[in-house]
């Protein structure tokens, strides 16, 4: 009987609960990443970016630099069955990340973030990540055939962003030549978790995080010239960070493995 | 300066937060609820509703007492600019409300639950509904023409629910006349916060709460004959709660506001 | 043996052919719709509405003079069994009715035209609607609570359109008391139907039909104020019949079957 | 003046017409398609798969031979405008192709098909393709991390698709080793062109037509094991010809571009 010796736990790295903990949205980690990234770094105005960063983290130089990123995704546990079930392991993903500094450090810190799967955001709200569900298209890489970009100078790749109903981003980056790989991409993100309080004595949960990613990987980096526009919106204020002057555009592949986090002495907002 | 005595603050109920707070993928409560709902009471095995109850939630009379509700609605904040932007305002809904016992009192715990919008998907998050991300049909009520049900005796309404591209559950209601509405619509839920530690030294929220429904209305209930199927699935476990009989369906209007939970000295499981 | 006597016939009104031709994506009319509908009576430029009027329509007085229509619909065959099934039954659909006049009398012509189901586009496209696929938001109206606006005067009613990932139109309607059906609803929907040849010695069907519409009714008539905006999109050119004054705005119910239409003796473009 | 000799004319390959013709849905050929294909060659029930082919086409060696084919694709016209918006380029598919004999060569008969666009879609019907919506989900092959299988032998891709909101087919395919390309995937389509009549006195499309494919690339052929299922529906036959017995899995790349067909003297059902 339930609440007795013999209970039957209920277990799940996240809700649903079941006795096997197997219907839970989001499995525990490690999570594995492999995936296709256009990206494009700019400058936003500093202030604006100033305005978006948590108390403790400083501005970095050039002031109002940030990078836009399209991820074109694989995500899967460490026994990988999602991989063969695509609806429960590919994403996409647009997400801007603000220039920063921690103690020195060169950081990231991420203001929006889209997806279009519900996995894919609820593991970011663990993480911090503020996802919301979009619709993200990312110009693909096919080997054969005219209805595709090459990897080759002059090569156009572009990218797109819809979130609630509204498109908020557009991009193109037009391919010059094989390049070095961006520093915003490696550099920690420092999120806030939130988790609101529910009951009248609860505390929200806010916690500074930072780290958690290993076994980053950048390959094929080529880099060009880029366009970068965001849209206005009632709902989402991305436009805050517009670009004031697009500095370059980048296509390569990308993996990591996302382990947990580290508490940063900071606070969260 | 950031950090300073006139730091600017990052604001928002939930992420993502903003100086402005506005972009919040959730407001804080209150939140309004109003829509229609067709329903189907059944008893499942009660070895199998015993095992998803949290400890200190006891089965009630009948064991297996359950509740298949599928909800077309819409919700807004006190100000209601949410109805006339609908992406912000509609979603549908599916979840199983289990009969338990709480200190002698009628409860009903939620095992399952899908909605086809974010904001729905995060808001009950942070209520403790273990919400997907699925696709959810349900038979509406016109008041003209030939394409509807009327709401009249042998008048059939279906519903259905998709998850992870997989079709999980089918129903049908056949109205025989006006009724009484049905207990558990109005039972208090109890339910399992849950929200994941990310940092070594991090506990996760595991709360259990119940609580926070008020001016909850019920309208307009006609009760009939039903069929209910839930089909199998490798990722959700919800066929481990399919009918063992069907007892009744009903569809009617429904209304409530939420405000905040209250704390449970229960475990959360 | 196929292709002797003994032939299995390959059965459907449309694509896919089946030995039953119940695989067929639209069954043959009649087709019974049931909804609501959001309008909003305007005056476009009268020199772009007469540029999208076919050869043999004349502009109506007053020159300009279109409907935005928001649908929320059902639709079923005879028999009534998509109802129960709502993936098969359900949809939402944007147009646009250019008044025009038709020997002597009032005409409509559909210029463009969203639906967010393939049913309905292809059932559409058979007619001779202009349809692509879009996503649409109506305000619903529910019988209880305080998520939903009520037929009262000051009640506000919005609406959206999205295409290819942006949003394309916008209106709201603010109610000021029951009113009379709006003539464009009623006027008969002048179509060119559109089949491209595939074949170097092929003709394309290119048709100027109308009619089809039988036991139309219009019920629950509200009127009020109305806001209408058309954004600008590189692939529809929606905007070009923008409106220049909005007139009016009309919430109703609405209903009618579609059996078949009739050739006109004009050129289809 | 409209109807007069400085008529404006609507233009557009396909619906919706326009003064410019660039509304419409779909542009006229060539279309340029690139992509990759997860198939998986296998024996139907040899009555089934001669039940569903038109008169004229007789059942190729061994009978019951069909293929079910998964394609990831982008596609454009010459100028390849829609490849920098994704929206308008990128959709996945699903259809099966049986073997079939037309004066003693091999040729392919699609009898279902699904894709998630509505540019494949009327395309596909222009053509033939008995096209529905769906959503197909395809294992990817990224070139760093764990989140993918490599081109290697041993490595699992795998393939799903919904349509209705039903699961219709799942699919895996095992890497053995490189392998010859597919006779089936080059094999002339045979297809029935349908476009109903919409008057009392007008006549069907109804047209069996072939070819149109050029430059055909078929490139980085794997050959493996594989599994295919293929589910109930009400509204899809699709399990008429479901695997008696599967004989091989196919990874590759494809591209083609498609210009037009030929009719044949046959006839279409």
């Amino acid at each position: 009987m339930n609440g007795d010796d013999d209970t039957v736990h209920l277990a799940g790295y996240t809700l649903p609960l079941s006795p096997s903990g197997r219907s839970a949205l989001v499995p525990p980690p490690p999570w594995h990443f492999s995936g296709d990234v256009l990206a494009v770094e700019y400058l936003a105005d500093p202030a604006a970016v100033r305005s978006f960063l948590p108390p403790g983290i400083t501005p970095a130089d050039p002031p109002g630099l940030a990078f836009a990123i399209f991820g074109d995704w694989q995500s899967c546990t460490d026994q990988g069955a999602e991989l063969t079930d695509p609806v429960r392991s590919q994403y996409r993903e647009f997400y801007v990340a603000l220039a920063g500094q921690w103690e020195g450090d060169l950081v990231a810190r991420c203001p929006f973030c889209w997806v279009d799967q519900d996995f894919s955001l609820v593991r970011g709200l663990i993480q911090g990540y503020p996802k919301k569900l979009g619709r993200i298209g990312i110009t693909r890489l096919f080997d054969v055939g005219r209805a595709t970009p090459g990897l080759l100078p002059g090569a156009v790749f572009g990218a797109s962003l819809a979130g609630a109903d509204r498109r908020l981003v557009e991009a193109e980056v037009t391919l010059r030549g094989p390049g070095e790989a961006p520093p915003l991409m490696s550099a920690p993100l420092v999120h806030t978790r939130l988790f609101p309080a529910w009951t009248p004595d609860g505390a929200p949960v806010e916690e500074l995080v930072t780290g958690g990613s290993t076994d980053l990987t950048i390959a094929n980096v080529w880099t060009g010239d880029a366009t970068l526009s965001f849209f206005e919106s009632p709902v989402d204020e991305l436009a805050l960070l517009r670009p004031v002057e697009v500095l370059r555009g980048y296509r390569f592949s990308f993996a990591e493995t996302i382990v947990g986090g580290r508490l940063l002495s900071g606070t969260a907002r």
